[in-house]
């Protein structure tokens, strides 16, 4: 049979990255010709612990179907995530832990999905069920894409299995969780060399709430400090935003993601239902949000409900 | 938490029924309150196998949100084939051995299928994975399902797992599985008390081919002679339905399913295809098909490449 590629999603973040290459050893461990590779450059976070566990970046491919007949997707499944080309091809596994949308097949395939932080965790259970060993290195990349997915162990999506699988995979890789994860978590979130323009885009997406534009971003940080010194230069890439975009509305997460609490810088004409949705005032153009580090399940339903009064 | 309901596809087959019991055992044990439902009452060889077992058949729904809030799908994802008030739903777990198809949710799940010949037997593999006893009664109903959808492993989607895993339940169940097997087949091939109509539409499909309308039937025999006994009724059928839909085509596999060989009644105005797909003659009105079973894999794409040329 022909050969395997497997990959995560476009603009992948560690857990794509690091479980195409253990999916990717796992199928070849159950007899399949596979390689791992990228629907884009691994960030610095994923290439720290590229770095510390020594092992090769994944080749990045823009299309499949000139290569292989048949792929393994991993921590995605929705069309518009997955390389473009991906309707060319026979999808033969997945592996993933979000929502099934926009994903279709014509044949009978492997699908493992889990409701738990990360894809990593479910590609260990299926190491575990098989008698697989893990190797050192890859079990460090796939405990450094739990350690990102959930922060640490902080974020709402974080399970109690995802906790014990990153324990076992630390003793593998032979590394101290808190201290590494740290080392991590800091790599990726270098922001000196970004511009505000940059911070304020990156990742940012808009909602439409009760017909008004809302755009909402996030920058994870280690301490508040360097973000509310550069206050005035992002507030003006805000502002130029607002005026190319016509937002009604722009929140800009600032989270710490080790403390697990964030700030938001708050531009707009209205920001009555920032304040009614989070009960807190907005004190130049800042509001603090203590506990808050999902915008999908902390953010976007409280913004919604306050705008729909 | 709130109850699941568990169920399989419309028009319950063995596999349908047997999966949700068992699945619905199985959310019960690891911690949810769950209750086995169907879209349909269980045909005549399931209904064999749950008076084997001595096992209530599960209470027919044709809606589910005026109950739960939740569901559990076995042996089936797509819309079509589901509970009509699916979208008002949400699905928590899929159990499955199908192509994914139509098939959306809001929020992550638990998603388990795999290309294998029983939905029955990736639930053995949860069961196992969990170290969850199967008691005697469900491993009954399991094996059943395992036998029926694989035709006692003759069909070519069974696998060596399927396989393992019936041996398995066999053991569990204290039956013979060659023995109870042929009896469980048996009682879905009754077919005396059915009328010609019936037996010509119950299990038919439209396909087109090359602008061709071609109906394809089937139905399960052990041994032809009954079939061929009633012959001239069935072609007259046969011809009422061509007559009233338009065919150009109709042919009506007849498969033994225990000696894995079909013969076929074949009616229309061009049967020249038929001869030459099967590279066999068409001798009053029938052909012999040595060694087909699958109408999906051994009929259709033949039949389609000879309308193509």
């Amino acid at each position: 049979m022909s050969k395997y590629l497997v990959f995560g999603h476009k603009n992948p973040d560690t857990d794509a990255i690091a479980s195409a290459i253990a999916f990717s050893f796992y199928l070849e461990k159950i007899g399949h010709e596979s390689e791992a590779v990228a629907l884009g450059t691994p960030n610095e976070e994923t290439q720290f612990a590229l770095n510390y566990f020594n092992v090769e970046r994944p080749r990045v491919v823009s299309s499949v179907s000139n290569e292989v007949e048949r792929v393994a997707l991993v921590d995605h499944n929705e069309a518009k995530q997955s390389v473009n080309d991906l309707d060319e091809v026979e999808v033969g596994f997945v592996i993933d832990h979000h929502r099934i949308a926009n994903f279709e097949t014509s044949n009978p395939l492997f699908y493992r999905a889990e409701p738990i932080g990360s894809t990593a965790s479910v590609i260990y259970k299926l190491f575990k069920e098989n008698n697989i060993d893990v190797p050192k290195a890859i079990a460090g990349l796939m405990l450094s894409a739990i350690i990102s997915d959930t922060l640490l162990f902080k974020s709402p999506t974080s399970t109690s299995q995802d906790e014990k699988i990153a324990n076992e995979l630390a003793k593998i890789s032979d590394v101290n969780i808190d201290k590494y994860g740290l080392e991590l978590l800091k790599a990726g979130t270098k922001l000196s060399a970004k511009s505000a323009l940059e911070l304020v885009q990156s990742d940012s997406k808009t909602f439409d709430m009760n017909e008004q534009s809302v755009r909402i971003g996030q920058i994870n940080v280690i301490g508040f400090d360097e973000m509310l010194g550069r206050k005035d230069e992002i507030l003006n890439a805000m502002r130029d935003e607002i005026a190319e975009n016509n937002f009604d509305l722009f929140v800009l997460l600032i989270t710490d993601i080790l403390e697990s609490d964030s700030i938001a810088f708050v531009l707009g004409e209205n920001i009555i239902p920032v304040e009614k949705a989070f009960k807190q005032p907005v004190v130049e153009e800042v509001i603090t949000l203590p506990g808050v580090v999902s915008r999908k399940k902390q953010i976007v339903p409280q913004l919604t409900e306050a705008f729909s009064d």
